[in-house]
């Protein structure tokens, strides 16, 4: 079942930079900061609400984010929906015909499970499902 | 002050046809339409956990939604962001050298008193902050 947005994935090409620049937007200079090694990016959250906006700037050029700002320039990247069971909604959606990109949860930001859907068969939202451990 | 995210805007062409898909996506075939006449749209919007996605279809060729869509295809348009003064928040951005599209708050979907900030200052994330009456 889904249960909430987890958060905003953004994607910038200088995180202090945008750090300065939502610190300012959201009122806030609270945000956490963590290195997703596997997909070669560095990440500043900002709760807010219950709900983070994740700052994620590539640490690579060869990143995933790095590839997105250079075909479509820097701003929202994709959504994170929350689940209480990854796995099995995986199994719902492919059921009901939405494409997938990950047929099985990994491990990503956060130490959650994660999994992408297509954007060809989300109009284009780059939707991500997302659990704790 | 932000208090949360209270909506995600995504363009779409058909309406219909993403209400579909995003029951799909979200689990949920329970969802509340509006149309916003100002901006030649209509709106279909799904709460997640208390978070609005907002399904947002042009009525016009005219529609700044069909613009977007010409311009950059479906997808994520806009966050809203829930402030409990828009008009103090207008007043804080400004000073914090961000770009308002409005100056002034005016009124959006759902009877809100709404405000864009201009992507140029935003890392190109169109930012909306909205404040319910």
């Amino acid at each position: 079942m889904i249960t909430g947005v987890n958060h905003i994935g953004i994607a910038v090409k200088d995180l202090n930079n945008s750090i300065s620049v939502f610190s300012k937007i959201l009122g806030t200079d609270k945000y956490h900061t963590e290195t997703v090694a596997e997909q070669k990016v560095n990440v500043a959250s900002f709760n807010i609400g219950g709900v983070l906006i994740e700052l994620t700037a590539p640490t690579s050029e060869d990143s995933p984010i790095a590839k997105f700002i250079e075909k479509k320039g820097e701003g929202i990247h994709h959504i994170g929906f929350e689940s209480d069971n990854v796995k099995d909604e995986l199994v719902r959606l492919k059921n009901d015909g939405l494409q997938l990109i990950d047929n099985e949860p990994r491990f990503g930001a956060h130490e959650m499970l994660i999994a992408f859907l297509h954007p060809k068969s989300t109009n284009s939202v780059l939707t991500e499902i997302c659990q704790h451990k």
